[in-house]
């Protein structure tokens, strides 16, 4: 491919080491694509002659078929996906083959499949978003009114109800799924036209290839256009952080599913045993999960650490930045859909959640609002009363809502009886009717809003 | 401040792996406003009187002047700057400071204030993005014509201009900007009023402290709002890949100053010597740029691995959210500022740059391009005839633009008088008339279109 | 300092991003030492006068007093702790002191000073952590007994006895240390007298310098030297992998003191509680613990990316290997006390331990085994045959060793009496006397061992 | 494999996000190792009869035979390749099969067969790195007296040798063979027979076990051997500190290569071209060994951040430690074979290099040291003096060595004839003769200390 300069061939490690066909044939669908465009705008353009840019389209849609047929053969001395595809154009229709790289260069070639396919890799990723978003949405509104522990540092704080832990998980999720459009946006500009680095003197058509492509726009600087690398960072940024999501979520369930918590029971469905112990039921699907958030931010890592000092403009090094892409987007993929199955199918225990929000004496925040509504105690010293009532209940070896209520009025005699309906774990829940706070009420809402959202981004 | 239940005080190591005043007092600004805010709101609702808040507002005043004049002492028994302005607060009104946490927790208390602060610094992140692109596009305007060596893997390629080269890191700046935008945009929730994790019993307006401290609204869910730090996630990420793009800047300005490039010069004001070797002068701010970028990698490293794996809602470790993002903002602010500077004050040595593109045969690829338009010679065919003439250049020891016709049709005799002209680097840029390409017009039309850009972003 | 060739004087901006007084300050102690090492052998080998080796050593004394005194005045202008110490050198004892920087250049001064904190940074790793290690097996002996769950997944697996769970970590501790160790030696070597990076002309004798400095040797290589900064990433690796391992007690301790599985209880000495909520009893030290583990991971990538791609020798990136390094010097320092005393202070609760360790069926591997040994049962087939008396146990709502032998019979006709006795939680950790086992005499063994180790080491 | 006790099977997700078959067949030699001497060490204690330890090493041995010869059918059902094997053992040998598990696990299974993956390519590594030593040494050797520039901040600072600058990447390289010696040594224990974290109570033979796999000695504590994952830390660390040494001579070749540096050619052998600029040769190997330490920092990040927060013992994220291993082993046999490829075989300039060396006034710093042998200036009044000469040079547009002693002598009067031969490069270098200087006859000691080293290391 390199032409009329180069004497001898390759040393074997050198083809070893430059040969990147077993990682970015991945790209054949795009590489077509991206060559039946330009050379259709070639044709149009009246560059190429309307017969050579017959034989190339059609030659390129039969090496479409052969691999989708599982036909390709990977030729290390063809080094990538591009040379074999164009190899194989020049065996099927000859020379005419040679004039498809008229105007262009592997670089801007490369950028513009590329591009596509981590277009396609958010869109995959809005999709997994959008179906574990319906199981959050389904699970929470089963359980809205279903109370648990709510925890902070993992110590039992106030009671929450499991719709809103759930809904939780929901918001993050809306954060990611923005984060994935905003990048869509920001990267959806074609970098075809550029050549190698500085434009071309043949008079082409960037706008015709960039809308067949799908593409909002034609890069603006063909230095940049290939030598830019953002769209795969911010792929992996968004990647990253709801992959850090889903971790928390895996987190949880592991949690959960413990014996001493013993919240959830994932089915067989989710669980394996061990090859040891007969007893195990072990949530290896949350804790992949949880394991795959760390490769993947090991993935942003490396492409950050790539492009880093980088002189302008395209250098071998950016090659590298298929892998972390492609392994960033399968375990994404699968971490998704593994959590979106999770969700639909764990068997919460509402009882178990019950009993563990109660104890820890978690309506003690309760008992000062109390005193501040109520009694007009400044917050500080009634935080300072219901901390000496929990210390008292923890004395006794009983439960906050267990003191009667001469023992609170031997903490404080300015509670009375009106106080006591307040301790209860529902009671509580009930109470939090602030904004986004976790009353049944307010999370049912919450769910009916989100569905309104969701109609409104399909009727987009 | 934790009230009734405690015993005994902290351990040494205790007290002193939890204070975080010596680091959030960064935070005093943000503080005051929100308490305010909550305050006021207090107030309007008639959760507070009228007495208590207007004392509150007015000692936060206070002691916000205290602060910025200097006066805030440090005690690390009061552990975070929210308990030394509380605890300020009480000194000076008294009782009513302890009505200021009604129906607020320390968990969405730090969330806005961290929030507030975030902002703050993509704004701060905005202007200094700004800042640089214009001094990017003078220094455009001014080199729009003048021709330098364009690099693909450090190799001369083909030429381009100096216009062009600097309007790539243009490009790198618009879309570092687009993503502080939607960073900021995606945040722009109040967490205020979510409480502990639960939200409040209280008749809270969570509506109006959300746009009192500038939020777009409150965010949705209590327990993701106090366990959220998606915001300096993003930041972190929007800084680390601006600095990437900073630090490749960086690198070429290191090469450009290298004696065997020579292709700039920094004056006095933007180099430093050596305290051994009195020849030297280093372009120690542009390594300085470069060596920020790793640290703020680094920093976007530790908040994702931070978050991972934690189970809702607030836990501790979050207070290591602080030190990467002040440390990234202050690297950040400083980079921007230094390239700025830098690129401003360079003074480039056009003739160098000339030669340097002159060399390395770099108008081969205008010789193939000639015999596909001019000779109908197929593009992978041009290729390798141009590369013959590059190895006949070598082998002369000349320059391709230096072979006579003869020699260039001892190659290829469909080589005519035409293509000789071809073979300037002049030609070279001038012909490259694409859309983003190098040519001296389509770098003016850039410059134009990016102002208009800015001044369509100011009348916003 | 950079003499005679710099007409104008830097820009603000310049001097701001070049001066690192606030941070290098730090390394006042080693800048001292290691200059007067320097002069001292720059005096004995004539290159000094006997006389300003001996003011300069005077000075270099006084200086040491007046910095351990307080009396540091920062100035930017000085940019670095060298000039400082240097200017104000010259202040005391005049022209002598520009005798100092004879045969030495600041590229291997900072390399020493830093190698110096750094081999100091290791002996407080291996000091800390020789604490930590006490207080395990001070914990584990008076443990080495009680029975726990053995956890895999999170899922209650097969009992294990306390003392045996902590000794785990005494086992990452050692290996710890020997990471420590190892990069102590590995670093140990003088840079000084490298020069800027050629070596130096004078008749220096590095071997002096270095064994005054306590290194083994001069470096090899000058070149090398001044560009080397292996031995900062050798600490951080140790320092984040030992991180690591708090991080992962850390959460141990954190879940065994949430309220489900109620293991242990923080005292208040390593306790706090909420501003809200009165009844909260919050690990933040463990969560701090764990938190620092993040930032100490982002310091070693800060590092490596730092490094990556410099070419030869020095360059002024290098400047911003302090930050991350001083960063976590700091945090792996308090997290190493702070987890010591963690380890010391936890009131462990032997009962809820035992409880829980019966719960989760957790001797069915006993019972397979015991089939193996006395029924010649192959392996996989017993272990079937266990798991099908789990499901039996679940399915009766009792625990596996709660089964009457009719009951284990009808899974298996094989199980007899003798398998009974097999069941219980104490005979199982008993069972494993395996090399390395959970049983309490393998644990009080491996307690035995460590102290001998540990005496051994003192000896040394 | 999990017996009796699972009813449903998995979901297809699950199935497909729990399966590494595609990942961890490469371990099948280890496992098949790592059975035999378990199956010989159950046989030799009696635990297995004679005949089915005979059995089940015939059958190990021909499935190795089998997977030898590619005939592997992976079986996403069987999940790994330690199912897969023990499902192909029990076709070719039947029941007794089934005994093979006996006091052994998955999780003690694993951990041994990965350890012996790590510690062999421990061994490739350092096997590399002795190949790339011989090569830097061989050209170290041929240019021990050859003059290049010696650059500091990219900026000529004195003149060296190449040899000599070669030499500096042969310390790195010894300090990353220690690195691997090291992680070597501390890794080398067996896990075998540690069970699935608690030992096992069958009368098993650790010692022989690790004996017969080249460990030093079983692993002291169970549960620790079964979540320990800190030998793959330190090899990745290792590695990536390598690679990093390696990106660092990559750049240096790739800035060499340029056309403004012209210091080396590339042969055709290690280049490549354009498929667009027929001039173009590019040092594509350099450049993807840069690229290659990006993704191997990736890869340390994931395990440490896979690592962190994970309690006791053994989680499946554990099983997200295959692929970042087997990448970065692959990644850095091929950059260092590249290396040593592209070092024995690089085409260096010396002329292109020395007058390099002559430019930038690089024997200043000898100019400056004259004055404090010869005149006894103060060396930072003499560093005054030389800066001031290159001044006066440079305003003549002239080199240093160039001024004439008239007008060294304007710019001090103590300069006389005798400073004049000093400012040669040669002279320069020559100088440089302290430990571990630039002078060719110390460049000459180093190799041959260093051929003494490699000669003591092979006799070991």
């Amino acid at each position: 491919m390199w032409g009329g300069r180069f004497g001898g061939g390759p040393a074997a490690v050198m083809r070893e080491i430059n040969a990147s066909i077993a990682i970015d044939k991945r790209l054949w669908r795009e590489d077509i694509a991206a060559s039946r465009a330009h050379a259709a705008m070639l044709g149009k353009r009246g560059i190429l002659s309307a017969d050579d840019a017959a034989a190339i389209d059609n030659g390129l849609l039969q090496i479409a078929a052969e691999i989708g047929a599982g036909e390709l053969v990977e030729d290390p001395a063809l080094e990538d996906i591009h040379m074999h595809i164009e190899h194989r154009l020049s065996e099927l229709i000859g020379d005419a083959a040679g004039r498809l790289h008229t105007a262009r260069s592997r670089n801007d070639q490369v950028a513009t499949d590329f591009k596509l396919f981590v277009r396609r890799s958010i869109d995959d990723a809005i999709r997994g978003i959008d179906a574990l978003e319906s199981a959050l949405l389904a699970r929470a509104e089963q359980h809205a009114a279903d109370v648990m522990p709510g925890f902070t540092h993992l110590q039992s704080g106030q009671p929450v109800t499991l719709g809103h832990h759930l809904l939780a998980y929901r918001e993050m999720l809306t954060r990611d799924r923005s984060r994935f459009v905003d990048a869509r946006a920001r990267m959806n500009q074609s970098p075809l036209g550029s050549a190698a680095l500085a434009g071309t003197g043949f008079p082409i058509d960037r706008d015709e290839t960039a809308a067949a492509l799908g593409f909002d726009r034609p890069t603006a600087n063909s230095l940049d256009a290939v030598s830019d690398r953002d769209f795969v960072v911010d792929y992996l940024h968004a990647a990253a952080l709801c992959s850090v999501h889903l971790s928390r979520l895996a987190e949880e369930i592991v949690l959960w599913a413990s014996q001493p918590f013993g919240f959830v029971r994932l089915p067989d469905a989710w669980s394996t045993g061990s090859s040891i112990m007969p007893n195990k039921r072990n949530p290896d699907a949350a804790e992949l999960v949880r394991g795959h958030s760390a490769r993947i931010v090991g993935d942003l890592v490396a492409l950050l650490v790539l492009l880093k000092g980088l002189p302008l403009a395209y250098a071998k090094d950016l090659q590298d930045d298929k892998p972390p892409l492609f392994d960033a987007h399968d375990l994404l993929e699968l971490s998704l859909a593994a959590m979106a199955g999770m969700i639909c199918d764990l068997e919460f225990s509402p009882e178990r959640m019950r009993a563990a929000a109660a104890a820890g004496h978690a309506t003690a925040t309760d008992l000062a609002d109390w005193l501040v509504s109520e009694a007009n105690v400044p917050f500080r010293e009634a935080h300072h009363i219901a901390g000496r009532a929990v210390a008292s209940a923890e004395a006794a070896g009983i439960a906050l809502d267990q003191l009667s209520l001469g023992e609170l009025q031997a903490v404080d005699p300015r509670i009375d009886q009106r106080a006591l309906p307040r301790l209860s774990v529902e009671a509580s829940v009930a109470a939090r009717q602030s904004a986004g706070g976790t009353a049944p009420e307010r999370v049912r809402e919450a769910i009916t809003a989100a569905r309104a959202e969701i109609a409104a981004r399909k009727g987009e």
